[in-house]
């Protein structure tokens, strides 16, 4: 509650876009409680923070858990806070039990994870793992303007830490559902099995200017028409398989010179496709290329791919998954097996090292609005889960 | 051509936007122009140009002539300032002949005709004509900042002149037909029967964030998914009565936040529905409401019209547009009947005095595009009409 001070807003949610001064603002509060906590802090390139707890053997490569502390503009107390605060609690209370694992410890808030301020989103982590080119992601612009790495020097978190990923014995990242299933189930703890295939398309239309009055609707190559129809095509393609979970998002579009009285050039948007299963998915995907081209060619325009992104699929490592799974038998805890569909961190660290995921419930599911809630009981539960899991495993032999 | 270096583009067309550096550069060079033709010069509190030349009997109402010299963001060289310069041409060469007409003539440059930088547009005739509030005027909203008011005082045209018309003997509009018709037709002079009904939307949707991921889709209230189906639906609409000479037209969309990963709770969109026939239209107009409705109600949305506009149907004199065929059939030009398609001062000029507007082909029908074209001979025949229409009416006989 008191991060979620930290750029609070009238409606009871929370906007901390990623490298403003709200941003620092939380760092410095992260910061100085991890100093508290007798954390050792280093910050890498990307400005990512890692506090890191020493363990019996520090050669062994660390554990590490993390999320992040960056909102959406209209963003919630617990999206990606509860996990970073979550790793805090598991390290205050090894501390007051005076327990030493064996493996070091890392707590990592992230940067960038959502993208809101800085597209794409998650970068920090992908470039920590390899998935990104360190300098491309500096340059990324705000959409208010500047780049990455100039907001990175100028809040002073352009660290010297290389952001590239060495060792690391396992990554774990609490963070709630942002989905209505365990709060309707009535669980405590979503064991996170697999994340949704997902495909995300970054599409460019091109047409012509021309009065919007007496051009001949044969002639017209209106790109914001193409957008618009393509933007339907992708909302329909959720309809068609939400029966079975599928979801298309109109996530953005943005249009040139888009003012009346003229025909509009240029467009460009944002959309994906999800689906619990990976060949339906592969199949939206196709029809989302297709409804690009449909849409192009319905409004006399031309389009482009500009970007492609996958993500999801079986990623987790079913070793660790069923370890949280037999935590959350062990402490009788009301859980299921569930499926992730929102992207993370902890999928690009899956890429790297044995990865797991902790899911804890949010009200009615809601999430990226200022309305998510969750009560203490809430997450009660797969805080346990959390500090059991990560323990055992930082505590394992060493083979 | 001088005038057309003033925000020349690359692509050889113009962009000079209502009240910045290049529009005043535009009223610099032009006011020049008028002194050295001994015209006096007004400017009222919209910043509109009034250029007088006097009559035998300066206590008749006056014959207007104009248009305007600011330019969407691509626009052509002659869209405005043809007609603005077709009048300073006429009085030129009453001066040449050493003619003076019974009544005074002024040549009127119309403040932010365009509504590319300040919505609405025709905004300073409006004024003129009573149709818009002068408070309300001087206080829209710059796409870029600034208040109207504020830009007029800044670049020095907040002129002390009532924006109020007096008694106005008549008005006429030359202007290129922004249209395909006359060039395909071989025609050089296009006598304005009559402007197409039209039925202008500004659609507000409302919905709730959400993410993007895990949000089911029957749950979803994606306000940008409202305005996608909206602007489908009318350019629908404009395919359907395309062989008639209908249009609809998807000219803006804005949403909110707008960004990867977050549903938007906020779009505004602008359309408009265009037919020769005013019952067809009206159906079309029915039609587009309606599809704002569908929409909002398929997207889990709600929506409200903020505002509404109509402009065309039989507006013009019809003394003044036969007058107009008069002269075209005298002078052995190539002419034809037509009906505007795009709105112009004329339009609101006609609510207060007997209006007539004439049209020159411009190559291919482009305009608000770079490419848009006319060569001297385009024009020739109808500066020709215009001059001996408006002296013809200065010179009648007072009853």
């Amino acid at each position: 509650m008191e991060m979620a001070q930290i750029g609070a807003t009238p409606k009871g949610g929370v906007k901390r876009l990623t490298l403003t001064d709200l941003d620092l603002e939380s760092r410095t509060l992260f910061q100085s409680w991890c100093d508290d906590a007798g954390l050792t802090t280093e910050i890498d390139q990307m400005g990512s923070m890692f506090a890191r707890r020493s363990g019996a053997d520090d050669s062994l490569p660390p554990v590490m858990i993390g999320s992040h502390l960056d909102t959406q503009p209209t963003g919630g107390k617990f999206d990606g806070a509860l996990g970073v605060l979550a790793a805090l609690e598991l390290v205050r209370t090894l501390n007051d039990l005076d327990i030493t694992t064996r493996r070091p410890i890392e707590i990592v808030n992230w940067t960038n994870e959502e993208g809101a301020r800085f597209s794409p989103p998650m970068v920090a982590s992908g470039c920590f793992v390899g998935a990104y080119d360190l300098e491309w992601t500096l340059a990324r612009p705000a959409d208010d303007g500047p780049a990455l790495g100039d907001e990175l020097k100028r809040i002073g978190y352009a660290g010297a830490r290389p952001c590239r990923a060495g060792p690391v014995d396992a990554y774990f990242e609490l963070h709630i559902e942002q989905g209505p299933i365990l709060h309707a189930e009535g669980k405590t703890v979503g064991v996170v099995t697999s994340a949704f295939p997902s495909t995300g398309l970054l599409v460019e239309f091109r047409g012509e200017t021309a009065h919007t009055g007496p051009w001949p609707m044969p002639k017209r190559q209106n790109a914001l028409v193409a957008a618009a129809r393509f933007l339907t095509a992708v909302d329909d393609l959720g309809w068609t398989y939400a029966a079975g979970g599928g979801k298309g998002t109109a996530a953005r579009l943005t249009a040139w010179p888009n003012k009346p009285g003229i025909l509009s050039d240029w467009a460009q948007t944002v959309t994906d496709v999800r689906h619990p299963d990976a060949e339906t998915q592969a199949a939206m995907a196709e029809a989302m290329r297709r409804a690009a081209a449909e849409a192009a060619a319905r409004a006399g325009c031309t389009f482009e791919i500009l970007d492609t992104w996958t993500w999801g699929g079986d990623i987790f490592a079913s070793d660790l998954v069923d370890s949280v799974r037999s935590v959350a038998i062990d402490l009788e805890t009301q859980f299921c097996d569930i499926q992730s569909q929102a992207g993370h961190d902890a999928y690009f660290l899956a890429r790297h090292c044995p990865t797991a995921m902790i899911f804890t419930p949010c009200r009615d599911g809601i999430t990226h609005n200022n309305r998510e809630h969750c009560d203490p009981g809430d997450f009660e539960d797969g805080l346990n889960v959390l500090l059991h899991t990560a323990v055992r495993r930082a505590d394992r032999d060493v083979h």
